[in-house]
C-alpha cells in the first residue's frame, strides 16, 4: 500500500522507504516468536552490531547496546558515569531534559545554558572543574541547533581526562563523529533511522565501563535496570539483560546494511545538499526566517524556521497536500515550523514539500 | 502467510492469530509516523487503556503506564514504592531478580526462599515487620509455579497497611486479581498477548502515587527516567514522558478488544481445560513428571514437566514437526521442558502437541 501522507516531522518520522519489506521479512520469519536467548537471536544482534560499526566507524573496543528509548540513556548514562558533578551545555528542551535528569538524580549538575536558537561553539566553553561528564545535545531537535563535530572532538581533546556524553538522538548517521575518542554516544531509531519508536543505541568506550564499575565499587548507586556493566556484558554476548525490542534490533540491522550499500558519504552529501535545499529557500523569502541565526549552527537533519503568519496555518495548508511538517517546540510552537531533513525525506519529496511551500 | 512452526515456548511465544492483520492496519494507517503528542496518539493510547480496563476489570483509580519492558517496572516500582525495606517471595529466576534489583538499589531486601518447584500458601508467609513493600512473583516462568490468587489477596488484607506488587509477566490476563486491592501490578507483552516483545505494562493505584510523591518529597531517589510521578501525570493525559512503543501500544489495545469480543472468563475457561488437559497427559506418563508437586500452585500458562531423557531430545524431535516448546530454564536446562499454555497457544495446536508427545 503507498504511503498517503509524507512526514517531514522531528520524530516520529517519515518511515524508510524499505520499511515495510523487512517488517514482512520479520512476520514471514516468525522472528517475533523467538527467544531472546537463542543462537537466532544472537544473530540478529551481531548483525545489527556489525552494521552499525561499519555505518559510523564504530571501533571494535566500543559496545552497542539497547535499552527501550534514548531518554533511558539518559539516565543510565548518568547513573553510570557521575559520582556527583556532570556538566550540561543546554539551549532547548533535550538538552535541558539531560540536565534535569541529572538533577533528579541528584547529581550536582551544572548547566551552561544559551538562549532558544542559539548554539555553541569551542571557545566559550569552560568546562567547570569538577565536572566528571560533559554532556552535549549535539542536535538541539527543539530548536534546530547543532553543535559541530569539530568543537566537539577539540573540546574532548582538551579535556581528556573527562568523559564525553554526546546525544545524537535526532542526527544520527549524519554528524561524522570520532568514535575512538567520545566515551559515550547515543541515539533512537525514530528519527533518522526511519523506524518506530520504541529503541535507544548507546555506544561506549571501555573508559565508561571502568567508570561504572568502579562506582559500583565504590558503593555508589548505578542503577539496578540496564546499567552499564550489566548492558555491557550482555552486549558483548549479543544479548541484553531483558527481553528487548527484537523487532527494532532486527529492522535496525537491515535499515543499516541498506544505508551501508548507498554509503554513508553518498548518505551525507545528499543530506547535506537537501539541507541547503531548504535553508536556501526561506532565505529572503518574506514571512520567513531560519531561527538559528548563525548558518554554521544550523542542523542538518531538523530544519527550524520563524514565520510572520500562525505557523498552525501553513502546517494546514500543507496538510491538505498530504505533507506533514511540524510546528515549534514548547515556546515557539506558534511561530515556528520544523522541517525534518531525515534519510527517509527523499530529495524528490523535499523538492515536492519547496513547491507547495512556494504557493503559500 | 500461514505460520509454519508452532511456538509453545515461555515468551517471546507463539504469536496473536490476528497480530499481523493489526500490524497492518499499523503500516497501512502510517502509524509509525505520527507524533506521540498528536491526539492521534493519545486515542492509540486511551483505547488500549480501555481495553485493559475492561478485561482486567481496572479501576479508574488506578492508572495504566508503560514502559520498556517488565524488568524495568522491577526497578521503577522498588525505586518509587520502597525507602528502606522490601520484601520479596522468591522461588525462581524472575522473583530472585526482582530481589536482586532491590539489592542493587541498596535496599535493605529480605527475601522468604523456597526451592524450586515450590510455592507459597497464605499461612506459611511472615511478612517482616518493617517491610514496605512485598513483592509476588504470582507465575514464576522459570518454574512453573503459580500463587494462587486468593493467597495473594488474604495476604494484602491482613497486611492492609503494606504495598504489594505482584508480577503476572507471564500469567496476565489470566489470574483473577482484585485491582481494587493490590497497589502494583506489572506484566509483559511478549508472553500471553502474543505479541513482538518491547513492552511492559504497570498498573497501579494512587497510594503508589502518593508513596512515591512522598519518597520525593523526603529527598529519596526516585530515578529521573520513568519514575511513577511522572508515569503518572502523563498517564493520566493518555501520553508517556518519552516516546514510547507506539507500535506495541496500538497491538495491544487491538489484542485487548478482540479479548474483549471473545470475553475474559471464556478464555480462563479454554486455558484452564487446556492446563487441564496438558497435566492429566503427563501424569503417569512413564518418563515423565510434573516438576510442581502441588497440583494447586502448578501455573497455568507455563508447565514444567521433568524428563527421564535429556530435554534436548524430546525437543529435538517435535522440532522436526515445526513445533517449538522450550527446556528447562537454568539448572533445570536438561532435565526439564516448559509448554506454554497462552492464549495463542489454541486449543487445537495444544492437542496437535500432545498427539505428536504421544509418539515419543
Amino acid at each position: 500500500m503507498e504511503r498517503q501522507k509524507k512526514y517531514f516531522t522531528a520524530g516520529p518520522a517519515e518511515l524508510y522507504p524499505r520499511f515495510e519489506e523487512y517488517l514482512r521479512e520479520f512476520t514471514d520469519k516468525q522472528l517475533g516468536s523467538i527467544s531472546h536467548r537463542s543462537g537466532e537471536f544472537k544473530n540478529i544482534y551481531r548483525f545489527a552490531d556489525e552494521q552499525l560499526r561499519i555505518l559510523l566507524n564504530i571501533p571494535e573496543e566500543n559496545a552497542i547496546m539497547f535499552t527501550g528509548s534514548a531518554s533511558e540513556i539518559w539516565e543510565k548514562s548518568l547513573q553510570s558515569l557521575v559520582e556527583f558533578e556532570s556538566f550540561h551545555l543546554v539551549n532547548g528542551s533535550f538538552s535541558e531534559k539531560y540536565y534535569q535528569y541529572a538533577q533528579a538524580l541528584q547529581k550536582q549538575a551544572v548547566a551552561f545554558t544559551k538562549p532558544l536558537g542559539e548554539g555553541f561553539t569551542y571557545n566559550e566553553i569552560q568546562v567547570p572543574e569538577y565536572a566528571e561528564l560533559v554532556c552535549i545535545t549535539q542536535n538541539e531537535t527543539s530548536t534546530g541547533v547543532q553543535m559541530r563535530e569539530a568543537d566537539i572532538h577539540k573540546l574532548k581533546r582538551s579535556h581528556a581526562g573527562r568523559l564525553f556524553s554526546v546525544d545524537v538522538v535526532s542526527s544520527a548517521p549524519i554528524p561524522v563523529l570520532d568514535f575512538k575518542l567520545l566515551d559515550s554516544v547515543f541515539f533512537s531509531v525514530q528519527k533518522n533511522f526511519g523506524m518506530p519508536a520504541g529503541l535507544g543505541v548507546w555506544i561506549a568506550n571501555e573508559k565508561c565501563l571502568a567508570r561504572a564499575l568502579e562506582l559500583k565499587e565504590k558503593g555508589v548507586g548505578i542503577g539496578a535496570h540496564h546499567d552499564l556493566p550489566t548492558l555491557w556484558k550482555n552486549a558483548r554476548q549479543f544479548q541484553n539483560p531483558s527481553t528487548p525490542n527484537v523487532l527494532g534490533i532486527f529492522l535496525l540491522g537491515k535499515i543499516a546494511e541498506d544505508m551501508n550499500r548507498t554509503g554513508i558519504e553518498n548518505i551525507r552529501k545528499t543530506n547535506a545538499l537537501n539541507a541547503k535545499k531548504l535553508y536556501s529557500f526561506f532565505e529572503n523569502r518574506p514571512g520567513f526566517s531560519a531561527a538559528v541565526k548563525d548558518p554554521e549552527l544550523r542542523s542538518k537533519t531538523v530544519a527550524v524556521f520563524n514565520t510572520e503568519i500562525p505557523s498552525a496555518q501553513i502546517i494546514r495548508q500543507l496538510q491538505e497536500k498530504n505533507l506533514v511538517i511540524g510546528s515549534g517546540y514548547g515556546a515557539g510552537k506558534d511561530s515556528q515550523i520544523r522541517i525534518s531533513n531525515f534519510i527517509a525525506n527523499s530529495s524528490e519529496n523535499i523538492a515536492e514539500l519547496l513547491h507547495e511551500l512556494d504557493k503559500i
